[in-house]
């Protein structure tokens, strides 16, 4: 991209970020820096510096949009007010999104995040994306009447969290080519995964299809 | 290390392997050759051929090595001849190699790895840890006098799998750290996942500390 100097700040603001989203694209996140985001706009290495403190700042910024982007991603799933089929379109949403959206689903959860407490609205952008799983799980808990406890529904919207994300990680991992396995056992790594997750939930599957390994408690 | 060159080949072999071990400890696997390997052992940049035809070949003996101690430590988790303890004891300690051995976890799970169908030593060390799990959850299939159908163990133990990598890789992962959460949803975040998994794989639960959320199916 070519950049004359001339236009308003805002704009300029949006380049630097437009600019250091496609640096971490093409070269990895190890690649950004205010001098590379510069350099390619072709303004001076002092201009980014007008909109971003640092190189954190500018790469808060750009996982800030990946969250608030997974958020609204995680808040579309159809809602049709019954709280199971919803946990398990959320459930479909945090998945999809993750394997159609692989670099700012790394960004967000494969490594090193600037400080976040210096960072408050990269927070903000994180925390609004959480709020969409906290929901559905208290959609879950009110749906057969259970008493909504913070405390419950953050550790239960951990667990959700960590299966999905062990999902995703897997799918995407060499290690799973290192294993044998039967063709169905790989391509029912999703659905399995978010009926059982469902068991753990609580809610009874959905289908019923669930065969021999989906079967209820001892 | 120094290296002569009048050793055995035998241990020039085992040389390599920690040097590649180190480098890639040290520098990341992007830094490992088999040029670098040579150099840091003093010897000439032939003499590592003598054992490995490429640096993948070496890598993919470091990364057999790491799941061959990966299912020695699974594999070490307490029998007690109760399956769901023994499932227990095998998943915290899943968890535990996990966080006690980041590089060795991270190279059989983070990343690229050698190509699988080249390497079937590798292949083999990465089977035999995944045999851990397949026949904990064999042992749990057999306690309830469920059949052992070999799709359902593999269907099984990917979501086991997937959803204890997803444990370790959150606690690892910066994105926590950008929720304001409930100190005990953090620190239960272990614990309560067994728990969960547990639920899901139709194990009642071991403890009675389970809470609101651990409520059964609806």
């Amino acid at each position: 991209m070519n950049w004359t100097g001339n236009d308003v700040h805002s704009d300029l603001r949006e380049a630097c970020v437009a600019e250091a989203t496609a640096i971490i694209a093409e070269a990895g996140v190890e690649a950004l820096s205010l001098r590379e985001v510069a350099r390619r706009l072709g303004v001076s290495h002092q201009a980014p510096y007008r909109h971003f403190e640092s190189r954190d700042h500018v790469l808060a910024e750009v996982v800030r949009r990946a969250y608030v982007r997974f958020a609204h991603a995680l808040g579309r799933a159809p809602q049709t007010g019954n709280a199971r089929t919803d946990a398990l379109a959320m459930g479909m949403a945090y998945v999809g999104f993750a394997l159609t959206h692989p670099l700012e689903y790394r960004l967000m959860f494969g490594g090193a995040l600037p400080l976040p407490s210096a960072h408050p609205e990269m927070m903000n952008g994180a925390r609004e994306a959480f709020a969409v799983l906290q929901r559905t799980i208290e959609g879950l808990f009110a749906a057969r009447g259970q008493a909504i406890v913070k405390s419950d529904i953050d550790r239960e919207s951990l667990f959700v969290w960590s299966s999905l994300h062990g999902v995703v990680s897997l799918l995407r991992s060499d290690a799973l080519n290192t294993l044998e396995l039967d063709d169905d056992a790989r391509q029912q790594l999703v659905a399995h995964s978010l009926r059982k997750i469902g068991m753990a939930l609580g809610i009874v599957p959905l289908t019923d299809d669930a065969g021999p390994a989906g079967g209820g408690a001892q």
